[in-house]
């Protein structure tokens, strides 16, 4: 959970009373300079004092030759110098009683010199100085007017708190939010996190009261489970967007198992964040929409979108793009529609939803959403302006005083009347979009938060209560026998076709017969990982004989393939009915530890790796959500007059494979593929696990 | 093809050299003073004649009663009376000798006013007067300075043609290409197209020596056919960006065969646009960046990326939209590496690709670039700007000069600087962006375009030739026995699996002994459509004995499911060796005419949609492209060790159910499903065939 020292600690970072800056410079190319230029520009309101042991001042303020020098309390040091002297740097705050750095300067971990980083953390530790970096852009808390980063100077206050791994992004995400008249509360850029980290900040600003949205761009978290109850900590109190860059180097590690092999990294992040509540986007574009709809849309009570329009053309593009973020547009209700008609719109209005008003003024769009709200058209309402509409800013504003449906507005082809008011609704909180497309993604994400805390209120994943554990994992790596696999599993409340070992042609024969055919025969040895691939399956055994004679040919092939192998025997198993394939299977994903895989079966889904990833342990909505993510869910829920399958029992599957890698953490990969799922009831009728140890 | 006498009238109106606006009004809130004022401001340099009977003078130029009382000639009349007088002003303009019009009122087709439009047609064809409209926003062609559209007034002369169906996505598109830097040529919107159509003008724009590229938006097209001829025509000689709505629509319709369900009409539209060259925007800002990044980014020579920056996050970005785009971002070469380290750059920097500069300045960046090209290391550099970098606009420019290599701009997270030097590359012709991703989306469209010319070269889909039947296919329809269906394939160069019809059991066991078991029998009956419903398809059938009791079973059945059905008899089949099963079909679009279909077999495939298609006649290379294009192709081309599956043979399945669609114009639907393809050759095993008549 959160730390409370670290919380303690950005507090007095970001509202630091006073400011040294630690290698000031007057050369307006230096980072020195433009830093101290930052903080004065951004209007800093308590004592700020330039370090530089060349400078009597820089920038009209009087400039000290070490923080020791300066003769009143100083709450943060700034620190500019080079690599090789920041450490020093540090050592001095701590001796100076200075609580907080934010170290700007590069040139550590990520310049090769992780000595250097090293070094700096021990002398922070030991003089008990929190700090933010190295190698950052700098940090940005305009409550406290403390703009400490080189670029950009950004004095717009809004609900935005921005916390990236890349000083553009920062930049660039704070600059679209002052030009779109959102405003920013806060910046920060991690760096090398040598101290303070991507959760420190999440659990800080989840807390902070003046953060609306937090929008984070990653590289990479530091430690994935405590990055996942710190952003369901703070997705629980205000909404979290990330974006993760990586996506195109997913899918290309090797691994052993099948499940291993479709256990991306970065599919595995998305899966985990939507798991705790953030919103996953997809650009930064999309990462600064879907921020701007959760700071500034109302929590919509439902997905029901209801789109007003002048303009047919956008009206249809909002509809497109409503689809993609699993939104509806119901048509309209018939008493809503009459009074729509009572209003004698224009002849071209187009009643139906999207609905398109025709060539009308904004009074048009202030009554059809208000009669909208009336009938209870909608739970978010789109007005999708087309045209310069004079008094819209007005009319928004007042419909988003009284109506009782969400509201967020698409303003296109208005000109300067246009850019005009999305800046002055966006700046009273009203969320202001350029196409209907960017708007659809900040509703798309608004809609899904709330429903996220609808569906998961008071409830908190156990995940949240889960600790990793650090098992000596490297090394050697054992593959159960299948009888031991099943027994495995079988501990864990799951079936599997009744079965028993034989070790002779004589006992294949005599235990088929006991549990009666067809029988499958499979091949017994740790030789044979992948039975199939040696022909050492043979389904369909109609009688004892049969059984007899294959276990003989089994063998055979066994020695063929393998010559020496060991045998451990040939399993009979009860032959089980026929029933749509699906796999379930657990891996260790290196960032999150276990996770849990769910896709149907078949070599079509493994080449379209249509599959759904989620962190263990899986509560009964995430097994229930995973199975119905996959694109083939279709299949399984009554295709083309079909029974429809037995999914409460393919969750218990999934929910007991989820406990299995949670409880047993030796275990390294498991496959049950397939699982036969019925009208009733779901069988695994293979399993594979790999085990840690010998 | 195009019709030289549309081409010649748009001339007229967009190079008129006189203009009459009928409806002008001194009211400014209305469309008529509006359109008169854009045209003013405008700047049009020839006569303006405002027409209202009330008015003597309208913004300082002097008003007529009507067209004829105009004393000079006039060249176009915009007209923007109420609709019930428009055929009037019409007949009066052709009586006047006016030969171009552009109707903006609106209130005829779109507004249940279907015969006023007709009327306003036969007025015009009477008076041979060509029109744009009705129901428009305007037409804005800047080389002639004529702004007639009542809003916006766009004077920025650029590349950029907007031939679009909203007035709102006109002015949204030609205002972002304002404030962006990159310029409008011209910009027009289709309305009504009582007259000219969207296929009319793409002719004219493709022919246009000022326009650079065209985007089109789209909610459909007047003929199908045409559209594709004049899009393929136009995308020969410059580049064309669509995006079309009503992609949520996609799948509602429903269909009988399996074929038809799947036949979305978006996913034909875009594959159709796809095949005649047209790049394919999936939203109005993706329209907008894939356009620029035609108009401006230089032919690339292959698809191998070099992203260079100073910020690893952008490069990061960049990356990832890359594998999206289909681009490559290979690994730099090493004596490129080499020339990089001699070139002591900041230790910060990371020398793979995406090429990270650390923090450095603009002429890096331009010493990487050359270096880059002089090593050929990319086919596009992306100056991926992540910081204000003073200088980048002449460095960039000089770059674009220099370099052998295509080159886009990304700037983001510079503030003004960067607001100021993207315009400013824009404008000199350089595309810049204001993110990786939409920089990507531009670089993307590029890349495309000039694969496509390189391998279509001087090459004319025969589509082109292609003129639609208009046979008469309402009424009834007709299912083909399979005797009938195989025998119609194999017309077209289709095998089959050897078959014969029995009519008894004795004739099954007979023919059964023949060919040779085991064979397959299948009930041939009127009655039964789908004969796996009804149980009537039996395969694996060991002995002519079996056959002959076969025959009684399927028979039995048929008389069980459909009593009193009438039975042509029992296919015995010679049985295929297993295989990879796919499905190739051909439908009618409602559109485009008849098109092919192409997926995997199974019913994962049809649960997932993961389909291809193509409007025939198909190509070698449309076939080709169409096999590769679904996601589950790596099954076809040696999944898991497997072999790889033949596909000039199946290429040349889908070839033959091309030329069967097109040369047999009776055909309404076709499912060859499944085909199975084997390591040599393919092989329908199942042929479902629906004609017209009875």
């Amino acid at each position: 959970m959160a730390e409370p020292e670290a919380i303690i600690a950005l507090d007095r970072i970001f509202k630091a009373r006073s400011v040294a800056v630690v290698g000031a410079s007057a050369d307006p190319a230096k980072l020195g300079f433009m830093t101290l230029d930052s903080i004065v520009k951004g209007g800093f309101e308590g004592p700020v004092f330039p370090v530089n042991p060349k400078a009597r001042e820089i920038l009209g303020l009087k400039a000290y030759p070490s923080l020791k020098a300066i003769p009143k309390p100083v709450d943060l040091a700034v620190i500019i110098v080079p690599a090789r002297f920041v450490p020093a740097v540090i050592r001095e705050a701590g001796q100076a009683g200075i609580p907080g750095a934010v170290v700007l300067t590069a040139g550590f971990r990520e310049a090769g010199r992780a000595d250097l980083e090293d070094e700096l953390a021990a002398a922070a530790r030991t003089g008990r100085v929190r700090f933010v970096g190295p190698n950052v852009q700098g940090i940005n808390y305009l409550p406290n007017k403390l703009c400490a980063m080189f670029f950009p100077v950004i004095t717009a206050r809004g609900p935005l708190t921005v916390i990236t791994q890349s000083g553009s992004a920062t930049a660039g995400l704070s600059e679209w939010a002052v030009r779109e008249g959102l405003g920013v509360n806060a910046a920060v850029n991690l760096g090398n996190q040598a101290d303070l980290t991507d959760s420190d900040y999440l659990d800080y600003f989840a807390a902070d009261q003046t953060t609306g949205v937090i929008a984070l761009y990653l590289e990479g978290v530091c430690q994935g489970r405590r990055f996942l109850k710190s952003a369901l900590a703070a997705a629980a109190v205000k909404p979290v967007v990330v974006l993760k860059s990586g996506r195109s180097a997913a899918g290309r590690q090797a691994a052993a198992s099948h499940t291993g092999a479709l256990a991306g990294r970065h599919q595995v992040f998305a899966a985990a964040c939507r798991q705790v509540g953030l919103e996953v986007a997809e650009d930064l574009t999309s990462l600064f929409d879907r921020a701007k709809g959760l700071a500034a849309i109302k929590p919509p009570k439902g997905n029901r979108l209801l789109s007003i329009s002048t303009s047919g053309g956008m009206g249809g593009l909002a509809a497109d793009e409503a689809e993609a973020e699993g939104l509806s547009l119901p048509p309209l209700p018939e008493e809503y529609r009459q009074s729509l008609k009572a209003e004698s719109l224009s002849p071209l209005s187009n009643l139906s939803n999207p609905l398109d008003l025709g060539y009308v003024k904004v009074e048009a769009f202030g009554r059809a959403a208000l009669l909208a709200d009336r009938h209870e058209a909608a739970d978010v309402i789109l007005l999708n302006l087309g045209d310069p509409v004079p008094g819209a800013v007005e009319a928004a504003l007042e419909l988003g005083r009284s109506l009782k449906a969400s509201l967020a507005v698409s303003y296109l082809g208005g000109g300067e009347e246009e850019e005009r008011a999305r800046f002055a609704l966006n700046r009273a909180g009203l969320a202001a979009f350029p196409s209907p497309e960017r708007a659809l993604r900040g509703i798309g994400a608004a809609v899904r938060a709330a429903d996220f805390k609808r569906r998961r209120g008071g409830e908190r994943p156990a995940l949240a209560d889960w600790t990793p554990p650090t098992p000596g994992r490297g090394g050697s790596t054992r593959l159960l026998t299948e009888p031991e696999a099943a027994a495995l599993i079988g501990d864990f409340g799951l079936g599997y076709p009744e079965h028993r070992l034989a070790r002779t042609a004589g006992e294949a024969a005599a235990i088929s017969a006991e549990l009666g055919c067809p029988v499958v025969l499979k091949i017994v040895s740790p030789a044979a990982a992948h039975k199939t691939e040696i022909g050492g399956v043979m389904a369909g055994v109609a009688t004892p004989e049969e059984a007899r004679s294959g276990f003989e040919t089994l063998t055979g092939r066994l020695r063929n393939h393998r010559p020496g192998a060991e045998l451990a025997g040939v399993l009979v198993c009860r032959q089980a009915e026929e029933g749509l394939e699906v796999i379930v299977g657990g891996t260790l994903d290196p960032v999150f530890g276990p996770v849990v895989m769910f896709g149907l079966g078949g070599v079509q889904a493994e080449a379209l790796a249509d599959v759904a990833f989620r962190v263990a342990p899986l509560e009964r909505t995430d097994a229930e959500e995973m199975i119905r993510e996959i694109k083939g869910f279709p299949l399984l829920s009554g295709w083309r007059g079909r029974p429809p399958a037995d999914l409460e029992a393919l969750a218990g599957v999934v929910r007991a494979v989820s406990r299995l890698m949670t409880e047993r953490d030796d275990i390294l990969e498991l496959d049950l593929n397939p699982v036969r799922v019925y009208a009733h009831g779901a069988l695994p009728l293979d399993a594979r696990i790999v085990t840690a140890g010998k």
